[in-house]
């Protein structure tokens, strides 16, 4: 856990002993932010001329500008994000979708596969068919030589 | 284009008139902000006891820590919408790689079709010669019988 610790800081040429958990870096970093705007502030004779009560509120008044449109982008984001979500859902779903499409093909394929094998062996077996007849039909052919010869002798 | 307007808000009891393009409703909304903030404040005895210039630094800081939180906060929303970006970006990719894989099966496929067709064919015309080869024997058949038949006689 971290400790609380004492950090000093000026803002408005005051020296003030912040206590607290937050870091020096980011309590230095938040006067800087504030004694930028006294500065900016300062160069503008209008709000020099208001009592230092009306200074206070104006200045709490811009610093909450900035954290308002701060929330606004934070609001503009989150929406974006939420976008992002469904748009990554919605592709995530694409994507699903499209390999139970390829896995169904694959299957379809591989039954293609084996109707080309049994295709191959059936026109093998034609083949082999053929190739007999023929070699009947030559024996037949012999015969009929034979008894044709018989009977002209 | 927004014309500026004047709007009149209380804040710590003192009433602004504020001259700007910021709406009246987004001036009040802040102005209930700082009024809370007050509020909250002023149940704290030791902020009591501060001067006048050190609450105003005090409320001045509360309120930049609230801004400073809030950026922390987009940067935090930031980081996941590069994040997020770059899932979408691997999912478009995923889903493109699977539509070319498919597409890619799609014409293997379209040729097995064309080669499945042709196997048909070739078992068919196997068949017709087949059943040519059988006329030609039992024609071939009939020959040696007729000629078996007048040796005989």
């Amino acid at each position: 856990m971290t400790s609380k610790t004492d950090t000093e800081v000026i803002i408005g040429g005051r020296v003030l002993t912040l206590s607290g958990y937050e870091s020096e870096e980011y309590l230095q970093k938040i006067a800087l932010y504030i004694n930028n705007k006294i500065a900016e502030y300062k160069k503008i004779e209008s709000f020099k001329r208001q009592s230092t009560d009306t200074q206070c509120i104006l200045m709490e008044l811009n610093i909450a500008d900035d954290y308002f449109k701060a929330k606004k982008q934070i609001a503009v984001l989150e929406a974006d994000i939420e976008s992002q979500d469904q748009e990554i859902c919605d592709l995530k779903h694409d994507l699903i979708a499209e390999k139970c499409k390829r896995e169904s093909i694959d299957k379809t394929m591989d039954g293609m596969k084996q109707e080309i094998a049994r295709y191959k062996e059936l026109i093998a077996e034609k083949e082999r068919q053929i190739s007999e007849k023929d070699k009947l039909i030559a024996e037949k052919e012999k015969e009929i030589t034979k008894l044709s010869n018989r009977q002209k002798a």
